[in-house]
C-alpha cells in the first residue's frame, strides 16, 4: 500500500472508487525509466550535499537500477492502489532497501518530479520525432530526384493551373517538414529546463543543488520560479501544437495521394503491399494508409484542444487536473510518430505514373498564363494580356479545343503581338522551364532546392 | 490469417507496418458482443430468406455463441493480423464450423456491419449514461432535501449577490442534468436505426429482409439510404456533443466544490475517504476527485473536435478515416460515465457547513436588492430605489458597516419611504422566503421543485 | 450616460479602457428588437400585477415602440458608454418618457433579460435555419428527380466501388439534412423556455407573474430554477453543435462538388455565374463557392469549441464571461445560414455530365460484387465467391482488361457456377437495378425515397 | 467593376449572391496599407528589371501613394463587387493612372500577394504583441517589487500548501510571459519570409528579382518553393497557437484575481474605476475585466481550432478555403492584444490586502512541511518525518488547533527529534525565508529574479 506514503494525517482509507478514478499508474508507468533516472540524479546530489551518506546513496541508486530492470523485464506489476509511478517506485524501493528508501524524497515533491519526468521523456520524443521527419524529408528528396524530369499539372482550387515539375510539388512538402522541425527545435529549448527542486511549489529549506541535478540529467538550465515550474504545462501544449501542424501537413499529403490514386486521376499507384481490400467487393484495393493518416489529424487536433481546455482558468500552482496531460501527450506522440514513419514508407511504395502526368500537364489550358506573359514580354500591359488570352480561352471552349491546338494564325486574330515563335512556347515542358524565378518550378531551380535539401539533411542541420 | 478473406485479387502480402498501422482489433474487440449479436440476427434472416438452410443457420448461430463465450472467458486472443473484430470473428467461426462459415457475410459488408455494431453498443451506453445521470440527480435531490433550511450567499461574478437556499443551488444542477438526459434521448432516437443490409454502400442484389434483422435487434426503424448509412457518423458526434455538455456541467460543479472546500470558503468539507494527500506536505487533504473531473472536460471536448475534424471534407461513402471514430467514442463514454458516477458518490461524501453558510449569507450586503424592492413596493420607481440603496451601500462602505448593521433612522436619512418595518426584512432568511416568483429561491418554491423532481425520478420520466 | 443606472454605490467613473473593453453594445444591438419585445411583455405583466398603472404601462409600451422604430430607421446610434442594448434602451426610454422609465426594470435583471433576448432571437433563427435546410432538401430532391436515370460509380475510399444512381447519392445528403432538422427541432424545445423573472439569480420579492410574460412571448414553458436560468448557455452550445454538424455535412458536399468539377473527374460543371476567375491565369474557372463553404466549417467548429471553453469550470450563477456567447452565436448563425442557402443555389447552377458518369460507372471493375452475389445465388458460400471473383479481377489486371470485357468462357474457367446468363448482369444499369434491398440504389427504391421526401417536404413534417 | 480584371474567358456575370458570399473586401481592407507597400516594392523591382520604365514606375508608385492616403482619410469606400483589397486597389489605380495600371500585376498573382500582405501585417502585429507582453511583464515586476515583503499562502489544489511571497507568485506570471515572447519570436522568424514572386503557384517566366522586393520590404529571406509559398498558412496557425497559450496564461491570472477579490478571499481589491455594477443589485462591484479576459480564452482557442480545421486535408496549392484565415487571425490579434493590455492596466488598479495575506499565510497548517524538513535536517528519513508531522496534523485537527499553536512539549510527544528551537521556525516569514533553493520563494531568490527581469526588460532582450 503506497498510500501510507502520505497517509499520516488521514484516519480513513481511500475509497476504492476514488483510488481507481485518481490513479495514474496505468498510464504514467510509461515514464518509469525517466522517473528512475531523475531519482538517481537526485540521490547523487543529496549525497553531494550531505543529505545522504555516500553509502546510502549507493544503496538507493543500486535499488533504483534493479527496479528499472524489473520493469524492463515485466517483473514488476503495478496496480491502482499504487496511485502513480512515483509512489510505486518509492514503495518498491523501500521494500528492497528498507527504511533508507524513505530518504529519497527529501527536497522534492511529486509536483516537480512529474514535471521532470515529462520533460525528460518529451525531450527524447522530440528528438525522435525530428528524426522521423528527417527520414520523411529524405524520402521526399529521393523521390524528387528520381522523377526530376516529370511534368504534371499544378493545381489551384483543384483546377489545372500551370504545368509544374512533379519534383517541385514534392519539395513543397519538404519545406513544410522543414518548418515542422524548426518548431520542434524551438519547443525543445523550452522543454529542456530542469524543474527538479522546485518541490511542491515553493522550493525547499533543505540545502539542495538544483544546478547539479540539472547537469547530471543533461539540462542546460534550471527553471527560474518554483511556482511556475510546477504549474506550467506550456511545453506539453507547445509540442501538441507543433504536432497538430505536422498532422495537418500529413493530412494534405494524404489527401493528394488519395486523390491521385483514384480511377479519375491515375497519377499514382500504391503497391499492393501498402493497400488492403474489401470484405465484400472483390476488386477493391484501398488507400487505407493515407486515409487513416488523414483521419488521425482530428485526433491530434483534439488533444491540443483538450490540453488547452484543461489549463483554462486554473489557479496556480499544481492542480490535479494536470494529471490529464499524460494520456493526451502520449497518444499525440504515438500518433504523430507512427504517421510520419508510415508516410515515409508509403512514398517508397508508390508508383509514379509519369506518362499519365505528362499527358495531362497541358490539359485544361494550363499554358494560358505563358501566353499572357509572352504578350507582356512583347510590351503589352499584363491586365490587357490577361484579357486577350481570356478571350482566346473562351474561343477555345466554344470550339471544343485546347489552346495548344490553335494555329498561330488563329492566335494572331486575337492580338497582333503574337508572333510566329508562339507555338514553340506552347508545351508544358517549355512552360515549366521558363519559370526560373527563385523558388520557381524550372528544373534548374528544383535542382538547386534538392541540392540544398541534401546538404541540410546530411549536415544534420535544419 | 484473416486477410485471406479479401485477398483474392492481391498477389503481395500486406506489409507488416501497414498491418499494424491499420489494424483496429486492439480496440474494436470491445464491440465483439454486438458484432456477434448482429451476426446471429443476420443468420436468422438469411435462413428465413432461403439464403441459408435452417441447419446452416443453426450451425452458424451455435458457433457464434461459442465464440462469444470464448471471448467472455478470455479464451480467444486477438492479434493485429486479424485486422478487426469482424474479420477475426468470421475467421474463428470458419475455423470452428468449416466452409459454411463463409456463408455468413452474404448481403452485408464491413461497412454496414461496423455501423451496426457501433449503434448497438452506443444504444446501450446511452441508456447507461442516462441512468448514471439519474443517479446523480437523485443524489442532488437527496442533498437538497436534507439541507432544505440552509441559507447561503448566492453568487454572480463570484461576488455575493443575494441570499439563496443551498438546496436551490443544488437544484440548478438537477436542471442541467435534466437537459442532458433530454439530449441523450434525442440522440438515442437517431442512434436506434438499423444500417444492416446497406452493404458496402449500395445495398445488395441478394433477397435480404432488412426489417427482419432490425426487428430481431430491437431497432424501431431501418436507415433509408444505403450510401448515407455507411457514410454517416452523426450519431457518434451527436453523442460526443451531448457528452461534452455533460462534462461542462460537471466541470462547473467540480469548480464550486473545489472553491467551497478551500480554506477561504469553508462551505463544504469532503470526507477523507474521498481525498488524497501530498507526498511532501503532511497537512494536505486535496479535492482530487473534482479536480480530475474538471480536467477531464478537456478530454471530452477534444474528442468532439477530433470527430468533427475527422469528418470534415470527406467524400461519400465509407472512408477508412472513419475507423478513428472508435477510440474517441470509447474514451468519451468511459470518461463521462466514470465522472458522472463519481460526482454522485462525491456528493454523498460531502459535509455541508451549514453554520458557515448561514453566517455568510447576508455578508457583502446581499440584502441590498431587498431594500430596493421594498422601496418599489412602496411606490418608488425601481431605478430610483436602486440609486437610493446604492448610496446607502456607499455610506456603509465608508463607515465600514454592513447594511444589516444600520439603524432604521440611518435608513430614513436616505429615503422617507423607509418605514419602521424595514429591519424585519433585513435577514437572509426573510430575503430568501420573499423570493416567491416561480422558480425562485423561497422554500415553498424549492419544495415544489424537489417534489416535481422526485416524481420525475420515480416515474422514470424526464 | 447610462452608467448612472447602476452607479449608486460608485464614486469613481469607469475607466475609458474598461468601458470600451466591457461594452457589448457594438454587437448586442442586434438583439434590440427582442429586447423591446421582452420589455413590452414585462410592462404588460407589471400592470396586470398592479406594479404599474395601466397608464404607466401604456406610456412605457408606446415609448418602447418608438425606440424600435428609431432603431429600424437607423435614427438611434449607440456608443460604448451605453454598455449594452438593455441599458441603452432603458436610458433612451427614460429620455423619452421621463422618470416612469425607471419603473421598467422592477422584478428583472439584465441576467434574465439577456437570456430572454437570446432565446427569442435564437428561436427565430432556428426556425429560419430549418427553412433554409428544407429549401436545400427541396433542391436535392428536384435534382434527384431530374436525373433519375443517371448511373455513376459509387465510391468507398474514393475508389470505384459499385455502380449507383446519381440520384441515390443526392438523396444521401437529403438524409443528412433530415437529421440536421431533427436536431434543430430538439434544440428548439430547449430554447423555447422563458427565463424572464429569474431576475439576478434568485427570483424576486415583487409579485410578478412569469407565466403571463411567457404566454405573451409565445413560450410554452418557464424555466424551473432561477439560478440555472441565468447560468445556463446550454441552448447556445447545443445550437452551435447542431450547426457544426450541418457545416460538416456541407463540407462533404462541397468536397464532392470540388472533386467532381476537376478536370480529372468531369462529373459536374458549375455554371460560370457561380464561379470566379484568376487574377493571373486567364483560363481559370474556380469552384470558389464550395471551397469557401468547406473552409467555413472550421469557423463553426471553432465557435463550438470557444463556447464550450468559455463555460468550462464557471461557478454559478451569471459570470461576465457569458457575454462572449453572442459574437460566436451570431457568426455561427450567419455562416450556417449563408452556407446552406448558397449550396442550394449552387445545386441549381450545376450541370450534371450524365454521359461521363454513365461511361465511368462500370470502370474499375465495379461489377465484381455482382459476380460474387451471382455465385452466391447459385449456391456458393460468399467467401468462396469473393475469392473466385478476386482471382478473376487479378486475371483482368494482368491482362489489362475490365471484367465487363471478359467472354463467358473465360469466366467459366474460374468457376463452373458461371452460366451463360452472366453477361446479362454485367452492366452498370443492371447492377444498379438489382440492388433492391430497402434503401438500396435500385430505381424503384430511389423513387420510393423521393416520394417520401416529397411528402415530408410538403407536409412541413420532418 | 473590378471583376473585368479576370473576366476574359467569362460570358456570364457573377451571380450577386456569389459575389457577396465570396467577397473578402469587407475585412481584408484592413490589409490595404500592406498591399500598397508590397505593390510599391513590386513596381520598383519591375522597373529595375526593365519590365516597367522608370516613368511608368513613378506613375504607379505615386498613384498607389495617393490611394493609401485616400484610404487613410476614409475617402475610398469599398463594396462587395470589388471582391478583395487587391482587385479594389488595382482597379482604383487604373482609374487614376489609366492603362499603365494594368502593368502592375506582371509577375505576381493574388495568391502570392495575399500571402505577402498577411506576412507584412502579422510581422507588425507580432512585434506589437511582444511589446504589449513586455508592458505586462513590467507591471508585474513593478508590483512584485512594490510588495516584496508580503507573505501569503501558496496553493496547490486550491488548498493552502506553503507560505510564499506574493511577489514570488507574481513572478511566476512573468515567466509565462517570457515563454510567450520566446514563442512569438520563433514564430516571427517563420513569418518574416517573402513569398512575393511565387505568383499563382509556379513562379513566373518574367525576369523578376525576388531578392530585390524582399530587401525593399525588409524580409531577411525569400520562400524557397513557389507551391509551398501559396499553399502555406503555417505562420497564421503558429501565431494562433502562441496566442492561445497567451490567453490560457491570462485566463489563469484572471481566475486568480476573481478568486482573490471574492468576499471569501479578500486578498485583493479592484479599484472602482476598473469594475462595473449591477442593474438590479445596488451593492455589486464586479470584476468584469478579468471575467471577460477569462471568457475570451475560448474565442482564441476556437480560432486556432478553426484554422487547423480549415487546412485539414487541403490539396496543394492555393484553395479558396484559405480566405477564411483572415477574420480568425484579425480577431485573434485584437483579442489577445486588448486582453494583454487591459490585464497590465488592471494590475495597476489592484489594491493588495497585505494584512489579510499575512494573517492567512500560516493558516491551514502551511508550515507542516517546514516541520518535516526540520526533522530531515536532524537526520530523520523524509518519509518518516512526513508521517510524524502527518500524525501531528491529525492531532491538531482533532483538537481544533493549528500547528503554530502547539507548545514545544506537545511536539516532542510526536518525536524526540523536535528540539527547543522548533517554535522559531514556525512562522510564515521564517518558512518563506528558509526556501532558498534556486528559484525558491526566499526574498533573496525573488530579488534575484526581479533583478534579472529588470535587466531583461531594459535590454530589450528576452
Amino acid at each position: 500500500m503506497t498510500s501510507t506514503l502520505w497517509k499520516g494525517r488521514f484516519r480513513e482509507a481511500t475509497n476504492r472508487l476514488v483510488e481507481s478514478f485518481t490513479a495514474s499508474i496505468r498510464f504514467d508507468q510509461r515514464l518509469s525509466r525517466y522517473d528512475i533516472e531523475g531519482s538517481i540524479a537526485h540521490c547523487r546530489m543529496l549525497a553531494q550535499q550531505g543529505l545522504l551518506t555516500e553509502g546510502e546513496a549507493d544503496t538507493l541508486v543500486q535499488g533504483l537500477g534493479e527496479i528499472l530492470r524489473e520493469i524492463e523485464h515485466g517483473a514488476l506489476v503495478f496496480d491502482d492502489a499504487q496511485e502513480d509511478v512515483h509512489m510505486a517506485i518509492e514503495a518498491r524501493l523501500t521494500e528492497k532497501v528498507g527504511e533508507v528508501g524513505g530518504k529519497l524524497h527529501a527536497g522534492r515533491s511529486r509536483n516537480d518530479q512529474v514535471a521532470l519526468d515529462l520533460r525528460l521523456f518529451l525531450r527524447d520524443e522530440i528528438l525522435g520525432t525530428g528524426n522521423d521527419l528527417r527520414d520523411l524529408q529524405r524520402t521526399l528528396v529521393t523521390q524528387a530526384k528520381a522523377h526530376l524530369g516529370v511534368v504534371m499539372p499544378g493545381f489551384t482550387h483543384l483546377q489545372h493551373a500551370q504545368a509544374v515539375l512533379f519534383s517541385h510539388h514534392l519539395m513543397a512538402y519538404y519545406e513544410m517538414c522543414r518548418r515542422d522541425r524548426q518548431r520542434l527545435e524551438g519547443c525543445l529549448g523550452r522543454v529542456n529546463v530542469s524543474p527538479l527542486g522546485s518541490a511542491a511549489l515553493a522550493g525547499t529549506s533543505l540545502p539542495i543543488d538544483r544546478e547539479a541535478t540539472a547537469r547530471l540529467l543533461g539540462f542546460p538550465e534550471v527553471s527560474r520560479n518554483s511556482i511556475d515550474a510546477v504549474s506550467d504545462r506550456d511545453f506539453v501544449i507547445e509540442f501538441a501544437a507543433a504536432a497538430a501542424m505536422i498532422m495537418m501537413h500529413l493530412s494534405r499529403m494524404a489527401e493528394e495521394i488519395i486523390l491521385w490514386t483514384s480511377q479519375e486521376f491515375r497519377y499514382l499507384e500504391i503497391q499492393e503491399t501498402f493497400c488492403t481490400g474489401s470484405s465484400i467487393m472483390p476488386q477493391k484495393k484501398n488507400p487505407d494508409v493515407p486515409e487513416l493518416v488523414r483521419g488521425k489529424s482530428g485526433r491530434v487536433f483534439g488533444h491540443l484542444m483538450g490540453l488547452l481546455t484543461m489549463m483554462k482558468g486554473l489557479p496556480l500552482s499544481y492542480n490535479r487536473d494536470l494529471q490529464e496531460d499524460k494520456e493526451a501527450l502520449f497518444d499525440t506522440i504515438d500518433t504523430v510518430r507512427q504517421s510520419v514513419v508510415i508516410m515515409a514508407r508509403l512514398w517508397e511504395h508508390v508508383i509514379v505514373k509519369a506518362e499519365r502526368l505528362e499527358e495531362t500537364a497541358a490539359a485544361g489550358n494550363t499554358l494560358a498564363t505563358d501566353l499572357a506573359e509572352y504578350l507582356v514580354r512583347n510590351g503589352m500591359p499584363f491586365r490587357q494580356a490577361h484579357r486577350t488570352v481570356g478571350n482566346l480561352v473562351r474561343h477555345c471552349l466554344d470550339q471544343g479545343k485546347e489552346i495548344t491546338g490553335l494555329h498561330v494564325d488563329e492566335l494572331k486574330r486575337f492580338s497582333q503581338a503574337f508572333q510566329d515563335d508562339v507555338p514553340a512556347i506552347l508545351t508544358a515542358r517549355r512552360s515549366v522551364e521558363s519559370r526560373r524565378s527563385a523558388g520557381g518550378t524550372a528544373t534548374v531551380e528544383v535542382e538547386k532546392a534538392i541540392a540544398q535539401a541534401e546538404r541540410e539533411l546530411e549536415g544534420g542541420g535544419d
